[in-house]
């Protein structure tokens, strides 16, 4: 039905373009890598994504993955993909070469997820939560968990998992149960159960390599006292084999969307005889873990990212192809002699369209940024420059996470809509999608969470400096648009919002300065849409300079429509998303108490 | 699971107290009813959902209707639920006693089918069409057909269908090709397809009697050509019996929501023995389905009104039960070793369940205003007072179409929020109203041909009379309101608001002033978002003054709790929703012109 998933293009020019790889290569970590050999290896996930992942993506939908005799069966594609992924090095690919990887940028790495999730946003789960337990353990695992586990995740073979969520404390980690009792031989008996576990069991991996938050006994309340565990499903016998490691699987979650990814609930040490391994030292579990949560942050945007793309891209297919309705003429009447027009003449319809892909282009860009940011810190040598972009990462990532979930829900929606009855029909793809990204706002930490997190945690991070450093950023994307009179205007829009910005967050910092901190974060969420919708009036500046430098030099890379159709979008977004950030300060600046629990009963 | 599904105590306040249903009763036509009467249907009506719709809603969703062996199969319940809705008086209510009905007003009806749709969105769907048919041919038919078919349609043991998409015209009626050529025996040879037919076959029906736009051959093109015609399944055979009336059943639709409700592809005359009914005169068959459009278009908004009032029991049910985490202390820190919250005590989560509240009971206000209008410009004498309420009838009709559909949407995705991970899962039901509320923003006109009635046919109506009666409506509220200081900054900011709607709707009539009718209209869905979010900041300061009124005279009818909640949520709709019309009006009122399609290619 939908031909296409992605618009490769502009891809690969806001990677090479607007967000400059290639400077990134000049680093000793990726000096094997130049924008041809890195162009191949796209083309080579592209095509694999075409081949493996496109066609099976509403089947997998239409096929659940369901739990049967105690066991979860999912389709049988996830079996090839994860070892063709394998082969391929998608699972390795940021890694270093001493731990199987290729030392691909994380830019890259974001691009062929990307690409593989628009394609198919039910597979790629299973090797990235793979990578992301493997990564744990190559980071704080000791030799021998490496030895064991590491390969055999990295090929494909087994999966891995990560456990968090128990039913008793949901986002509150504070509050996990889940127990290790200590032994004498080296590990720990785990018991416990764990819930929402995505790809956490099915027929076709060999293993899984659970890696799991627990707390050792004795160890004090709250967040310090829990420990990281590697619980394979199934143990190493000793003799080259594996043997059942206690791991059951109770049940799994029957979902709204992404229903070919399963979800389930895990129960440890029924019958006492569930092995875990320490990873690093005690207590330190929750540390390890958040050490691995800006990319799997990352990843929750890329993922939404992804989804908005290939919704917008069905749905225009839909309206090039569909003949409905007339165009009024002057006299407001239409004339039914006349033959149909495509819909995608309707401006109601191309407004739907250009909202589409102001959230895809530009959600896919503040992902790349914030890989780009990731890849600067780990690969620059200088510590105040890695200081610098870890600083930056940090401010963003929840912006990363939350703005692609959030507005391309919203944008997916818009995807429905254009399609009309169709659009609700399982015929279309483009419920499904509908479907499927509603999860997003809810992965690895809520929008509330993440508002929070922005508002509460990063903005006020070492006495504002995140903030100071992004400041500069924009105003430096400022200047540069400044230089030619066609963007002056947005420029100098995009400066005022900043000014406001200012003035909201004075606002509120004045809350957490008398004490008042429920106060202060009562209002995180609007924050979080009023922050991120300026923050992406910033990355489409920088889209619409970079396209009109092009025009200007005179620039092949890319036709000329391409890059007037960037500063059609920069106009767009100017026009219908940055003005909103109006409403959303006098909401945020104003002073009534409404949503802080008191004695006054409000759901009546 | 959840264990209510609609505020009684609200829907009985709006519909009494608010909107002072009373005063209607003083009509002629009205003159056997009386509150107790009516409320003693109402709890009827509750009990019947509670019995017989509520425990199903789930159930039919796991078991949707579907196509096999050439039938539509539905949920048992849709034969339990016609025929004692028949009996129970639900489907004929609003009509005259001599064509079989209550003389209920349509407040009654719209709050006793509100109960119903809130209780189980899949059922009285089959019902409500089945009365819109039936009163297309009260009012349009000859005594035959009266005779024929309306009395078994009133019962519950027909139903009823309206048949206008057709498969390449969609929402474009002046394309209808569907054919009608008349014959010497006084019917016409029906053949064409028709799509999207809610209701329009199942085992249970012994009859359905579909109301069919078709072409009679020779007729005008567009929707002058069209004349409307009875079209039963099975057609009386002169005998006293049935005899198939070559309809067919093509295919159904296989939808993300709603899918107790089946949708059908009709086919007619595919063997040349299919008879129609010309109802009324030819040609007129658009008009006399407009005339009942507004009953539609209120049932629309009314059916997402209820949802979204499902949605926000179930949520704020769960709220209410589920601890986890911890409330912030005033150094913005958590102590692990207290007891965990409700999450109901989270800001952000009272932020939540406070917008869906505004959302569901202001929608259900803004229905209810509609219904009352109705019943005003039908059971009033005086001409200019019929002429009134119909003038302010149309204006609001578009609006009360589209604001429960999309702020619904918003809402009960909000609802599936405060469920966290459990929002998204197959075994709570916010999943379910989230699939399910997306279709209103569909039905019966899109939401973006409802906006462009709205600003190019409504606004402009009769000189801009109807807006002029609106706000005088609204102006009547805003000193009422500034009679109570504690009202006072509200009520002057919507005079403010109302201002601003009158600078932007100049501007863009500015456009069709020009002669520029596709600018003029291209922003049309915007302007609904504006006008309407105002239009509820008018409903919710008419809500906290009859709520303020009733504190200060010591009115008992709710207790105190009950009528502070409601000042509460008209603040809450003053501080995070009225503010965003400002945003909206710099949209607006943006010269660029960026939708309109021209020469360039903007979706490169």
């Amino acid at each position: 039905m939908a031909k296409n998933y992605i618009d490769f293009e502009t891809l690969k020019y806001l990677l090479y373009d607007v967000h400059e790889l290639e400077s990134l290569l000049k680093e000793d970590r990726y000096k094997d890598h130049d924008k041809e050999s890195l162009n191949l290896f796209l083309d080579s996930v592209k095509e694999f994504s075409d081949r493996e992942l496109f066609p099976y993506v509403k089947e997998m939908d239409e096929n659940p993955a369901h739990f049967k005799d105690g066991e979860v069966i999912v389709h049988k594609q996830v079996d090839v993909f994860m070892k063709k992924a394998g082969e391929m090095g998608l699972i390795a690919g940021p890694l270093d070469y001493e731990a199987g990887g290729l030392q691909l940028p994380i830019m890259i790495q974001t691009a062929s997820t990307y690409i593989q999730e628009a394609a198919n946003n039910a597979l790629p789960g299973y090797t990235m939560l793979t990578y992301g337990s493997a990564e744990l353990i190559i980071h704080f695992g000791n030799k021998a968990l490496n030895e064991t586990y590491v390969p055999k995740m990295l090929s494909g073979n087994w999966g891995g998992t990560m456990c968090l969520t128990e039913p008793q404390a949901g986002s509150s980690l504070s509050d996990l149960t889940t127990k290790a009792t200590p032994t004498n031989d080296g590990f720990y008996k785990i018991s416990g159960q764990k819930i929402f576990i995505s790809g956490g069991d099915h027929q076709y991996a060999e293993n899984i390599v659970h890696l799991v938050l627990a707390r050792i006994e004795g160890a004090p309340a709250g967040t310090k006292g829990i420990s990281l565990f590697v619980v394979p499903k199934n143990r190493p016998d000793g003799k080259g084999g594996l043997t059942p490691n206690d791991v059951m699987t109770v049940a799994d979650f029957q979902k709204m969307g992404q229903r070919g990814y399963c979800t389930t609930h895990l129960g440890f040490g029924d019958t006492n005889d569930c092995q875990g391994w320490l990873v690093g030292e005690p207590h330190k579990g929750l540390n390890y873990m958040f050490l691995m949560m800006n990319g799997a942050r990352i990843a929750v945007g890329r993922g939404a990212a992804a989804i908005t793309m290939a919704a917008y891209q069905a749905s225009l297919q839909y309206a090039q192809e569909r003949a409905q309705g007339r165009k009024l003429s002057s006299d407001g009447k239409k004339n039914p002699n006349q033959e149909q027009t495509l819909i995608i003449n309707h401006p109601d319809v191309r407004r739907m369209l250009l909202l589409q892909k102001v959230v895809a282009e530009g959600a896919l860009s503040l992902v790349l940024l914030a890989s780009k940011y990731f890849d600067l810190k780990e690969s620059l040598q200088d510590p105040a420059e890695k200081e610098k972009y870890s600083l930056l990462l940090e401010l963003i990532i929840p912006m990363v996470k939350t703005y692609p979930s959030e507005m391309g829900a919203e944008a997916v929606s818009n995807g429905v809509q254009v399609l009309g009855g169709y659009g609700f029909c399982s015929d279309f793809i483009l419920q499904q999608y509908h479907r499927d990204i509603r999860i997003y706002s809810i992965y690895e930490g809520t929008t509330g969470i993440q508002s929070q997190d922005l508002l509460g945690r990063k903005l006020l991070m070492e006495n504002g400096k995140a903030l100071e450093l992004l400041t500069a950023e924009i105003m430096e994307s400022i200047q540069k648009a400044m230089q030619y009179d066609d963007l002056k205007k947005y420029a100098g829009k995009l400066g005022e919002k900043l000014q406001l910005a200012k003035q909201v967050i004075g606002f509120l910092v004045g809350f957490a300065k008398k004490g008042d901190y429920e106060r202060f974060l009562s209002d995180a969420t609007p924050f979080m849409t009023f922050f991120s919708t300026i923050t992406q009036a910033w990355l489409w500046l920088d889209i619409a300079t970079h396209s009109k430098q092009a025009i200007l030099t005179g620039d092949k890379t890319h036709a000329q429509d391409f890059y007037e159709s960037k500063i059609h979008a920069m106009r767009f977004y100017y026009k219908y998303e940055l003005p909103k950030t109006s409403g959303q300060a006098e909401i945020l600046m104003n002073e009534e108490v409404l949503t802080v629990a008191g004695k006054q009963e409000v759901f009546k």
